[in-house]
């Protein structure tokens, strides 16, 4: 039974090749978008549905069929129907029996259900192979070209063969598959598009936190304090001059904070002598989220360079600037050039610069595309030297801003003292141990022991020791 | 017969099994660059020429013979001729029966024939299948690994197994082959190399449009109307100082632009109670260039953004402020400091830098390699849900910047407003229509319809209410 | 002999199908990872071993057997072991006769050994089909989904079927396979990894000459010269007043650097007369690093629009302008507006700015990502077109600022010019070249030459003619 419809896509006709049938339960949304692409993409498409005759909207060359009629037309039915809706499947036991299912569903919740649907779906049709695709692409995607969403089609299934000829689909569609192994990631996949940036919860109320404190600690010395020693207003700085030193304070802790499970994994190492054992979990989650610390530290590094940059337009600042030249110049007297403190601003000035613009280039080489440009010696050269030469360029920084006044107790307000003394706290130490850790005695130790070297290990084993050292592939460094 | 090069690529040689023989038909650049590239992937390559003892430059390992020789050695031949000389293929009939016949030709002009190529050379040689393919792929891309420039090949064909075997030979190149279904796609694969940023059409005309109209509005404000009134020479406020208003006020409206398209949508689908008929071609189109909007937005804010932040460099500003701080001196007048002027100049600041930096975090996840990391609720969150903060940041810096003068009647000059007044009036009513589309009321409604509820839907079709809401995928907004 | 581990990863059972079993020899690190990667992806994992009985960290579901026992299990052998070792392989030339050999090996220095190791290994055993993979991907990389690092893998031999199926393994794991051709590649392939940036080693050695130069000449004049002629200390102006002389002038000598090859290539055309004559290696090898030399050019003139922002917050600035305006309020005399001098500091910002902008926008659109997305025409017209653009507008911008001074005598220290217009030499050269090359009559020839016309073509190639011109595919320019 044709369809007829105003689609005018154009479709594979007059082969002399016999084309590959699917067979699509249901004709929803994605399931009609998805017969669409197939039929585009050379394919004959059946719909199976409940009541064939009512079904519109279809795409012109599809077939509608009742469902086991539709099922006997094809080796491979993708499953576009709700997982409410899959009790109907346990009807379709034999006409279903040795072929491919594809489930295509997604949840409304993570975890919605004890197991996946996919999984699910394979206890209602034992003798079919259950095939997990699809769920991560959109229907909108699939109908524009799927330029700009995500063209990754996670695939998993316990059947090799049928998962083969899925994958074998996906890429004719001009998508990429991506094997996950058995349908026990299934529950993986189905919660995938549900995620909402997992790897960036933790950098984010980490610095939400730092934020927060530091924000509140300025409130104190720069808006309370001046109030209740001599009544002054000054709460107009909370919008620009307190947001200006609780963001560069976030950079620069943020940016340590990528390098600190760094060197505590090495002394870990160190103090265990063998890199066969694993890490705390909360360590291996700090570092697999190091990149999102790292671009959350350089946003707030921009902002602070926007906020520097507007400081002379500012209307307090020009207020200040020009009041304080009408004084000098009724009182006729002119400041003397200092050049210590033309040398401390200037290069205080440099070194900020500098070590944005290499904060800049390790967000670019962060980029996917450009890190997949690189080979795996130059994406560590930039990740780890640069980042380290950028940590310090930015420590010393903040360590020019404080120039003379640095730790002196002038500077103290009700015993806290100023905001970017705490924040050097965190770089310092980092900076310390990485020193000693790259101290020829001990990096020699540590790289013995990432090349497979182990303090404790029994002679015995030594037979082996040349396959355990071999292909080091470079990845000696954490 | 064997041609020397001195080429010295290495190809596969000394294998056990017998390689794959691709047939070239014509000597020219794009036919040489493919036969080494091919070479160098293990196929071997034979030329088919008109005078093949005359053909020179060949690559080194390919075999020159006639026409009708080369075409009998292999089942796909490449036709690397310009269309004007198909005409000999005629005479070829017999021979290439059931070949596979591969189109690569280019025109210089779109739609410079009725119909295409590929199309053509289906008519003239009735008996093969004629695949289009690598019209997209420039030779010096191929001879330089295709690392910068487009590795997609664009492929369609009627006979599924002869765009298969050639989709199979683009992969083996270490290309990338889309199906594009059948050989109707052959025009717009055509077309497509000729094209020059066509989704960029709209938005570029638009925007210049807009900075020409604000430009001269800006004109007769800031340099006519001082002229006629006082004799005033300000022309030289044509370089920043209005450039510094058009930017802004272009940027806003494009931004504005980009999410109006998506409220009138939502406006259609309540009236017609259905998402289930399409939208007026104008608004298609609209809606698939929002992104282009929305990167041209981004370019004229970051123009406005320089061009604030050199302020304080120019000498016009340098000797407004010098002289200003003179004559108070000299009169020995200090203005006192506004509490309120450091709140409204502050926050308009702030409101900007935010604004602008939450502008560039949208362009940088709309990159490729980015918005391909994303899954579909991480991208909609950011472009939906960050995009309008950004819509209401930068509506309220431009409310804020207004401050006190906003609507006031002392700013209307010849009876026109500030400029930046008109362009409140697009981002204010998409804001208020936004407001009115999530009160709750109205967004559960639109979300019915957008799961794929319909008003009018009749009770008979019932049945199949489970079917159309399956698998919404997540896509429920535009 | 099965292997415990407490690693739970989903792998594939239950299948139907007999999983293809692939042997591994060597269970060091990386043997490791690809093994459970494998695994993972449903295929039956053997480790060959010298002492089967003492392996330990294993993934869960391998089996270690002896060398030969494990190489009779698959057809497909890795060889996760050093170079040094391959000896005991000898022994085994019969079991692995006709087997696909994988070299995975990687060296610790680039050309470490007169021969690659996969060559090698094909000449110790020679019965078997060497392929060279892997080498490139990490075992890091493996285990956390290469998402980030490289996952392209290089693939080199002289089978072609068992690089077909050493390609499969490839596509399998979720990796892109390259084939690189035959087994002399392998080289080439054994020295990608241990390469740091070998593109951007001209254009950082040229840019750090560059800098040091320029460097010494403006302490020379802005340093020396004031303290040998009036004892005054102006140190401090190295830390910024110098770099910003510095950093454009080399972004514009390396901007006109990008493009003198091009027209230095189309000279050697037109007086060649002949496209098919290989240009000379240093300009092939400049050619081929221009994308690199305009990045660096772009580093260089963001730092420089940085180093310019900042101006206005710098102490001497500060001292500088407030003493002058001491100074006029002290003799009550007000400096006159000019206009012209308005033009000028306008005008030479607004040229920058724009020049800026556009070099952004080059810079965004050579990431790899964006650079896919756009069709051979469209590269060309950004990277030309827009390049050209650039370069004249921050050439301009270069000659503004010299405005009234510019080449006036008065600007001469020590019989040096200003650095700036030192730093105007090349780009006027490359602009003036190329002004030339646009004419019409010239634009002609050589465009004629580039679709490959030949001046000494002989006639009696005539018939040849239209096949050379064949396929032009847009790539005329260079």
């Amino acid at each position: 039974m044709e369809k007829t419809s105003t689609d005018a896509f154009p479709f594979t006709m007059n082969s002399s090749e016999k084309q590959e049938t699917i067979c699509i339960f249901g004709t929803g949304d994605f399931g009609r978008s998805l017969a669409l692409k197939m039929l585009q993409c050379g394919y004959s498409i059946v719909f199976g549905s409940r009541n064939p005759q009512k079904s519109s909207l279809l795409p012109n060359g599809a077939e509608v069929l009742s469902y086991s009629e539709a099922a006997r037309k094809s080796d491979i039915i993708i499953i576009a129907v709700h997982r409410e809706h899959y009790g109907f499947l346990t009807e379709l036991t034999e006409v279903l029996k040795g072929k491919t299912l594809v489930d295509i569903s997604n949840n409304l919740k993570i975890n919605q259900y004890p197991e996946s649907n996919a999984e699910y779906l394979a206890q209602l049709v034992p003798g079919a192979h259950v095939v997990k695709a699809f769920n991560t692409i959109s229907a909108w995607a699939l109908q524009s070209g799927a330029l700009d969403a995500n063209r990754q089609v996670f695939v998993c299934g316990n059947d090799s063969k049928a998962k083969q000829r899925v994958m074998d689909i996906v890429r004719t569609l001009g998508l990429t598959p991506l094997d996950q192994g058995s349908l026990m990631a299934a529950k993986e996949i189905e919660n995938y598009p549900l995620q909402l940036f997992p790897m960036w919860k933790f950098p984010f109320y980490l610095s939400a936190f730092l934020c927060v404190f530091f924000f509140f600690y300025c409130v104190i010395r720069d808006v309370i304090y001046p109030y209740v020693n001599s009544g002054k207003d000054s709460t107009f700085r909370m919008a620009i001059s307190i947001p200006n030193r609780v963001f560069p304070i976030a950079a620069l802790t943020l940016l340590a904070l990528v390098y600190l499970p760094g060197v505590i994994a090495a002394i870990l190492q160190l103090y265990r002598g063998t890199k066969y054992r694993r890490f705390p979990d909360w360590l291996d989650h700090w570092m697999l989220c190091r990149k999102q610390l790292g671009l959350v530290a350089l946003g707030f590094a921009s902002l602070h360079v926007l906020y520097t940059l507007v400081i002379p337009i500012r209307y307090y600042v020009r207020w200040t600037m020009k009041n304080r030249t009408i004084t000098q110049a009724t009182a006729k007297r002119e400041d003397p050039f200092s050049t210590s403190t033309a040398w401390l601003s200037d290069s205080y000035v440099a070194l900020g610069i500098l070590g944005f613009f290499l904060f800049v280039l390790l967000g670019i080489t962060s980029l996917p595309s450009v890190s997949n440009t690189v080979n795996w010696r130059e994406f560590r050269f930039v990740q780890s030297k640069l980042g380290y030469l950028t940590l310090i360029l930015c420590t010393a920084h903040t360590m020019v801003y404080g120039g003379k006044r640095f730790l002196s107790p002038s500077s103290l307000i009700w015993y806290l003292p100023s905001a970017y003394v705490i924040a050097l706290i965190i770089p310092c130490i980092v900076l310390v141990i990485k020193f000693v850790l790259v101290l020829p005695c001990i990096d020699k130790t540590l790289t013995r022991i990432r090349q497979g070297w182990e303090r404790n290990a029994k002679p015995t084993l030594n037979g082996e020791r040349y396959l355990k050292q071999s292909s080091v592939h470079l990845d000696s460094e954490l």
